[in-house]
């Protein structure tokens, strides 16, 4: 997976043994990070981004690499994540396989890759590990921690285990627990990877590969991902060309079959499947509850920011926007001066990553205010 | 298959060869059915009843059968559908496995089943077995035809190709034409069966069988028929008893994955999977828009109708509720005193086999008007 890590990353070392939530631990454990700008004299204008499961840190072009990165429209000098103003540090999931140590690296215990011996990991896990990084990097606190999807449960999560480690904090998407529909859409994407006899228990390799599994749970990632009224008015019912047609009975026929091919085909070699499993039911665990004897309101309001905002879209079937209005509640109860916003974007869950149209303006005039 | 059909169960047989509309035709294909209550003298109160992909005919205990049916709440004596006033028939769909001829039935010319050999199905075909059949039992024009999901498409079928066939319609859930994320879902449970290697291009047998496959194909399809909203409520985070779990690191967890396992279960191995693809591919095919020129109201409005009701919830998102206003604008642009109701149900497009609460009222008081 090495040719897929951006020239520009860099790494920190976590300090062994790191120990998981749930028992385990790392030893010489590695996290990917990029940076944007330059910090402050004051140490006072660091952002940190937590993405979703699948990017990289490269989040946008920077010094050490001019390729546009997954966040390019919305990271950079004078954009809305504004380069000029912020330091900001963008970091691959601990857990992952872009960078960051995850279950496809090398065990130094044994010299082999992890596989299922990772530890289990926990979004906590990955919060706590970039805590260690920011601590590298001489941060103490935050002007700003921003998380998407997966991410805004790690920022909740290092907002939960570090009282003051930031002044505001911005929900993207994300969500303070797991509830059960996108549980069963992770569990199924799962199911099918663990189903295809060539996971063999996590011991494949590139010859012996899920590559079906894998097709099934990135097709049903994107399905949930976007919306059905994007795909009313972009696809319709737009039949392929009879030449792009296969000749299997049951094969492709409509755009929006070649459209989930498109994805799965981008996705299914350049992700590793153990990874993919470990970041996922990490999701599904993550449950602020916890710090809240129970109460997810409790425990979020329980985190005092100066200013907060969640915001979402009427579209997202997979992080539905009430639990972003949960998100403003709960930090709004904590003390924040914490805003809800709810975008009228037709691209579902990954609108944040194409409507910079809304996006931008919402987080951009969020920070300015800071 | 054939200990799931019900003892009640009647065939009838489709004059051969029957043509198919995309090619391909059967001989002594059988269309099975039940009925209900007694036909008038003036065969003026039959109602059709046309089901979804997978019930069978029996949808109420009959005098041939008193086993509850798959809608027994709807359908008896003083019920919605009060069997004391109409004469009720329900087939089950041509292509499936539960009685009508199918992919998994013997073709009379080789004496082996069809498999990938049955002819490419289409809803229309279904609306002209169930056409034969109620020239068999004598009915020229029902007195309501009423459709739930699949069936919805197919009772416009049957209405589109043979006007005056019914006074009246109910629409159930249903569409007049697929939309995108109905076909990538349907695409998805199709390719899981495909991508199974026991399915074999539709050569497995019992001992060989796309278990995989259909199970994912199944999880999937009961994620969508019921809500996220209905779920949150029912499951929530609820974890299964440790006694309860796998060893399986990554094995089941939550109640809702036990939920989702269960319905597996008890539908892998009773519903044959070649049937399963013909029959969800037929509905990614079904367009009204063909008999209207391309355009779905202007198909809709060729049908003259006395009266018609299109019913759905909100939570439903495989058959949105604007498909089922669509169904109800377009019959009134055609002369139908047509009535369009929303319904609050939370368990999104199941909710009209659940919630006969809400159902129940609707439907038998559109009944009761006519």
């Amino acid at each position: 997976m090495s040719e897929s890590i951006p020239p520009s990353t860099r790494f920190v070392e976590l300090p062994g043994p790191f120990p998981f939530k749930r028992g385990g631990a790392l030893e010489g454990a590695m996290l990917a990070y990029e940076t944007w700008g330059e910090l402050s004299p004051a140490r006072d204008n660091a952002i940190l981004i937590l993405p979703g499961l699948s990017p990289n840190a490269h989040a946008a072009a920077n010094a050490g690499n001019p390729e546009p990165g997954w966040w390019e429209a919305m990271l950079g000098p004078g954009k809305p994540i504004d380069t000029d103003r912020w330091f900001v540090v963008c970091v691959n999931p601990l857990g992952s396989c872009k960078g960051s140590t995850g279950a496809a690296s090398v065990n130094p215990g044994t010299g082999q890759p992890y596989r299922l011996d990772f530890p289990d990991l926990s979004i906590e896990d990955g919060a706590r590990a970039a805590r260690h990084l920011l601590q590298a990097l001489g941060i103490d606190c935050l002007a700003s921690v921003i998380g998407n999807s997966m991410g805004g449960m790690s920022a909740l999560a290092l907002l939960l285990q570090f009282p003051g480690i930031a002044r505001s904090h911005v929900n993207v998407s994300g969500s303070a627990r797991a509830l059960p529909f996108s549980i069963a859409i992770r569990s199924l994407q799962r199911e099918a990877i663990r189903l295809d006899p060539n996971w063999n228990q996590g011991h494949y390799d590139d010859h012996a590969y899920p590559e079906n599994g894998m097709r099934i749970a990135r097709k049903l990632g994107v399905v949930t991902y976007r919306s059905a009224m994007e795909w009313d008015g972009r696809f319709g019912r737009v039949r392929l060309d009879s030449e792009c047609r296969e000749d299997d009975p049951f094969g492709l026929e409509f755009e929006v079959e070649r459209y989930l091919e498109g994805h799965a085909r981008r996705f299914v070699r350049t992700f590793d499947p153990n990874c993919y499993l470990y970041l996922s039911r990490s999701m599904d665990w993550f449950d602020a509850a916890e710090y809240g004897g129970g109460d997810v309101m409790k425990a979020l309001a329980g985190i005092r920011l100066e200013r907060a905002l969640a915001i979402g879209v009427h579209t997202d079937i997979l992080f539905p926007l009430q639990q972003q209005e949960q998100v403003a509640d709960g930090l709004r109860a904590g003390g924040a001066d914490s805003e809800f916003m709810a975008l009228e974007s037709p691209q579902g869950h990954d609108a944040f990553l194409v409507d910079i149209e809304r996006f931008g303006p919402a987080i951009g005039g969020f920070l300015g205010k800071l």
